[in-house]
Protein backbone atom coordinates (compact mmCIF):
# COMPACT_ATOMS: atom_id res chain seq x y z
CA UNK A 1 0.00 0.00 0.00
CA UNK A 2 1.19 3.46 -0.98
CA UNK A 3 2.85 5.16 2.16
CA UNK A 4 0.76 8.46 1.20
CA UNK A 5 -2.87 6.57 1.38
CA UNK A 6 -1.69 4.97 4.54
CA UNK A 7 -0.60 8.44 5.99
CA UNK A 8 -4.41 9.67 4.62
CA UNK A 9 -6.36 5.86 6.17
CA UNK A 10 -4.54 6.60 9.60
CA UNK A 11 -5.07 10.14 9.80
CA UNK A 12 -8.85 10.02 9.14
CA UNK A 13 -9.78 6.59 10.77
CA UNK A 14 -12.25 8.95 13.00
CA UNK A 15 -13.94 10.29 9.87
CA UNK A 16 -14.79 7.12 8.69
CA UNK A 17 -16.67 5.74 11.65
CA UNK A 18 -18.85 9.21 12.31
CA UNK A 19 -19.85 9.14 8.29
CA UNK A 20 -20.57 5.61 8.63
CA UNK A 21 -22.75 6.30 11.92
CA UNK A 22 -24.57 8.60 9.97
CA UNK A 23 -25.60 6.73 6.94
CA UNK A 24 -28.14 5.33 8.62
CA UNK A 25 -32.07 7.03 9.07
CA UNK A 26 -32.15 5.54 12.91
CA UNK A 27 -28.60 6.77 13.99
CA UNK A 28 -29.89 10.63 12.40
CA UNK A 29 -33.14 10.29 14.24
CA UNK A 30 -31.02 9.60 17.62
CA UNK A 31 -28.62 12.56 16.76
CA UNK A 32 -31.00 14.41 16.26
CA UNK A 33 -32.96 14.03 19.25
CA UNK A 34 -29.86 14.24 21.13
CA UNK A 35 -28.93 17.63 19.79
CA UNK A 36 -32.35 19.07 21.80
CA UNK A 37 -30.32 17.64 24.58
CA UNK A 38 -29.81 14.55 26.50
CA UNK A 39 -31.74 11.84 26.73
CA UNK A 40 -32.07 8.35 28.23
CA UNK A 41 -31.90 5.51 26.47
CA UNK A 42 -35.52 4.61 27.79
CA UNK A 43 -36.21 8.13 26.53
CA UNK A 44 -34.45 7.40 23.23
CA UNK A 45 -36.43 4.09 22.80
CA UNK A 46 -39.42 5.06 23.41
CA UNK A 47 -40.77 6.87 20.05
CA UNK A 48 -38.47 4.29 17.74
CA UNK A 49 -40.94 0.99 16.82
CA UNK A 50 -37.89 -1.75 17.21
CA UNK A 51 -36.68 -3.50 20.36
CA UNK A 52 -34.45 -2.31 22.94
CA UNK A 53 -31.05 -4.00 21.92
CA UNK A 54 -30.98 -2.46 18.64
CA UNK A 55 -31.59 1.21 19.43
CA UNK A 56 -28.69 0.17 22.19
CA UNK A 57 -26.73 -1.72 19.15
CA UNK A 58 -27.31 1.85 17.48
CA UNK A 59 -26.17 3.82 20.05
CA UNK A 60 -23.08 2.14 20.89
CA UNK A 61 -22.07 2.88 16.88
CA UNK A 62 -22.86 6.19 17.86
CA UNK A 63 -20.57 6.50 20.54
CA UNK A 64 -17.80 4.35 19.05
CA UNK A 65 -17.78 6.59 16.45
CA UNK A 66 -17.51 9.86 18.38
CA UNK A 67 -20.19 11.60 18.21
CA UNK A 68 -22.56 10.50 21.45
CA UNK A 69 -21.17 10.00 24.76
CA UNK A 70 -23.07 8.30 27.32
CA UNK A 71 -22.79 8.21 31.22
CA UNK A 72 -24.55 5.94 33.79
CA UNK A 73 -25.77 7.01 36.90
CA UNK A 74 -27.22 4.69 39.10
CA UNK A 75 -29.20 2.37 37.23
CA UNK A 76 -30.18 4.97 34.27
CA UNK A 77 -27.25 5.82 31.32
CA UNK A 78 -27.62 9.05 29.49
CA UNK A 79 -26.58 10.13 26.49
CA UNK A 80 -25.68 13.19 25.22
CA UNK A 81 -24.06 14.73 21.53
CA UNK A 82 -20.09 15.26 21.46
CA UNK A 83 -19.76 18.07 19.24
CA UNK A 84 -16.13 17.31 18.22
CA UNK A 85 -17.00 15.05 16.01
CA UNK A 86 -19.87 16.46 14.74
CA UNK A 87 -17.91 19.68 13.82
CA UNK A 88 -15.00 17.44 12.15
CA UNK A 89 -17.69 15.69 9.77
CA UNK A 90 -19.16 18.75 9.17
CA UNK A 91 -15.81 20.84 8.55
CA UNK A 92 -14.82 18.05 6.29
CA UNK A 93 -17.51 18.53 3.45
CA UNK A 94 -17.53 22.21 3.82
CA UNK A 95 -13.49 22.42 2.70
CA UNK A 96 -14.98 20.14 -0.13
CA UNK A 97 -17.73 22.32 -1.17
CA UNK A 98 -15.74 25.45 -0.49
CA UNK A 99 -12.74 23.96 -2.71
CA UNK A 100 -15.33 22.87 -5.30
CA UNK A 101 -16.32 26.47 -5.52
CA UNK A 102 -13.14 28.21 -5.61
CA UNK A 103 -12.30 25.83 -8.66
CA UNK A 104 -15.56 26.66 -10.23
CA UNK A 105 -14.86 30.51 -9.63
CA UNK A 106 -11.57 30.08 -11.45
CA UNK A 107 -12.64 28.71 -13.71
CA UNK A 108 -15.50 31.13 -14.74
CA UNK A 109 -12.78 33.62 -14.22
CA UNK A 110 -10.77 32.17 -17.38
CA UNK A 111 -13.89 31.92 -19.55
CA UNK A 112 -14.21 35.45 -18.94
CA UNK A 113 -10.57 36.55 -19.69
CA UNK A 114 -10.18 34.26 -22.68
CA UNK A 115 -13.63 35.85 -23.66
CA UNK A 116 -15.16 32.29 -23.94
CA UNK B 1 -42.93 -0.22 11.29
CA UNK B 2 -44.02 3.29 12.89
CA UNK B 3 -45.47 6.10 9.94
CA UNK B 4 -43.47 8.66 11.17
CA UNK B 5 -40.38 6.56 11.08
CA UNK B 6 -41.13 5.17 7.81
CA UNK B 7 -41.75 9.04 6.49
CA UNK B 8 -38.23 9.62 7.86
CA UNK B 9 -36.35 7.17 6.53
CA UNK B 10 -38.10 7.48 3.02
CA UNK B 11 -37.17 11.10 3.21
CA UNK B 12 -33.31 10.87 4.30
CA UNK B 13 -32.91 7.82 2.08
CA UNK B 14 -30.46 9.58 -0.29
CA UNK B 15 -28.64 10.92 2.94
CA UNK B 16 -27.79 6.91 3.69
CA UNK B 17 -26.17 6.87 0.66
CA UNK B 18 -23.99 10.32 0.66
CA UNK B 19 -23.32 9.76 4.39
CA UNK B 20 -22.18 5.78 3.59
CA UNK B 21 -19.92 6.89 0.62
CA UNK B 22 -18.36 9.22 2.66
CA UNK B 23 -17.31 6.46 5.24
CA UNK B 24 -14.75 5.35 3.25
CA UNK B 25 -10.65 6.69 3.02
CA UNK B 26 -10.67 5.99 -0.71
CA UNK B 27 -13.73 7.39 -1.87
CA UNK B 28 -13.17 10.73 0.01
CA UNK B 29 -10.02 11.25 -1.51
CA UNK B 30 -11.82 10.56 -4.81
CA UNK B 31 -14.07 13.37 -3.59
CA UNK B 32 -11.18 15.36 -2.47
CA UNK B 33 -9.32 15.59 -5.84
CA UNK B 34 -13.06 16.23 -7.69
CA UNK B 35 -12.78 19.00 -5.39
CA UNK B 36 -10.01 20.37 -7.49
CA UNK B 37 -11.78 19.94 -10.49
CA UNK B 38 -13.07 17.12 -12.97
CA UNK B 39 -10.75 14.14 -13.77
CA UNK B 40 -11.00 11.05 -15.99
CA UNK B 41 -10.90 7.58 -14.33
CA UNK B 42 -7.61 7.16 -15.42
CA UNK B 43 -6.42 10.69 -13.41
CA UNK B 44 -8.33 9.20 -10.43
CA UNK B 45 -6.86 6.17 -10.28
CA UNK B 46 -3.38 6.83 -11.02
CA UNK B 47 -2.23 7.98 -7.78
CA UNK B 48 -3.84 5.18 -5.92
CA UNK B 49 -2.39 1.61 -4.61
CA UNK B 50 -5.77 -0.46 -6.21
CA UNK B 51 -6.63 -1.94 -9.34
CA UNK B 52 -8.64 0.34 -11.65
CA UNK B 53 -11.81 -2.54 -11.04
CA UNK B 54 -11.32 -1.64 -7.40
CA UNK B 55 -11.02 2.22 -8.07
CA UNK B 56 -14.49 2.05 -10.58
CA UNK B 57 -16.24 0.24 -7.97
CA UNK B 58 -15.27 3.57 -5.64
CA UNK B 59 -16.47 5.51 -8.17
CA UNK B 60 -19.70 3.80 -8.67
CA UNK B 61 -20.88 4.03 -5.28
CA UNK B 62 -20.23 7.56 -5.43
CA UNK B 63 -21.95 8.15 -8.72
CA UNK B 64 -24.90 6.37 -6.76
CA UNK B 65 -24.87 8.37 -3.63
CA UNK B 66 -25.29 11.40 -6.12
CA UNK B 67 -21.95 12.87 -4.76
CA UNK B 68 -20.12 12.37 -8.39
CA UNK B 69 -21.50 12.42 -11.90
CA UNK B 70 -19.70 11.36 -14.91
CA UNK B 71 -19.93 11.34 -18.69
CA UNK B 72 -18.00 9.23 -21.33
CA UNK B 73 -17.05 11.08 -24.46
CA UNK B 74 -15.85 8.83 -26.60
CA UNK B 75 -13.63 6.43 -24.56
CA UNK B 76 -12.57 8.68 -21.65
CA UNK B 77 -15.12 8.98 -18.59
CA UNK B 78 -14.64 12.52 -16.84
CA UNK B 79 -16.26 12.86 -13.23
CA UNK B 80 -16.81 15.34 -11.60
CA UNK B 81 -18.58 16.50 -8.09
CA UNK B 82 -22.29 16.96 -8.08
CA UNK B 83 -22.36 19.80 -5.44
CA UNK B 84 -26.48 19.46 -4.56
CA UNK B 85 -25.75 16.17 -2.10
CA UNK B 86 -22.16 17.57 -0.95
CA UNK B 87 -24.54 20.28 0.57
CA UNK B 88 -27.16 18.57 1.45
CA UNK B 89 -24.81 16.19 3.78
CA UNK B 90 -23.15 19.34 4.82
CA UNK B 91 -26.74 21.28 5.77
CA UNK B 92 -27.87 18.19 7.58
CA UNK B 93 -24.52 18.23 10.09
CA UNK B 94 -24.76 21.76 10.08
CA UNK B 95 -28.85 21.77 11.32
CA UNK B 96 -27.66 19.69 13.93
CA UNK B 97 -24.78 21.52 15.56
CA UNK B 98 -26.68 24.45 15.43
CA UNK B 99 -29.71 22.58 17.22
CA UNK B 100 -27.23 21.65 19.94
CA UNK B 101 -25.20 24.81 20.59
CA UNK B 102 -29.01 26.68 20.62
CA UNK B 103 -29.92 24.21 23.35
CA UNK B 104 -26.64 24.44 24.90
CA UNK B 105 -27.66 28.28 25.19
CA UNK B 106 -30.61 27.91 26.52
CA UNK B 107 -29.16 25.64 29.30
CA UNK B 108 -26.40 28.46 30.47
CA UNK B 109 -29.00 30.77 30.27
CA UNK B 110 -31.14 29.32 32.79
CA UNK B 111 -28.61 28.49 35.32
CA UNK B 112 -27.62 31.87 34.55
CA UNK B 113 -31.31 33.19 35.51
CA UNK B 114 -31.27 30.63 38.28
CA UNK B 115 -27.86 31.72 40.04
CA UNK B 116 -26.93 27.99 39.94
Amino acid sequence: MGLLLLKYMLKYQPLDLAFQALGDPTRRALVERLAGGPASVSELAAPLPMSMPAVMGHLKVLEQSGLVKSEKIGRVRTCRIDPKMLSQAEQWVAERRVLWERNLDRLGQFLDEENI
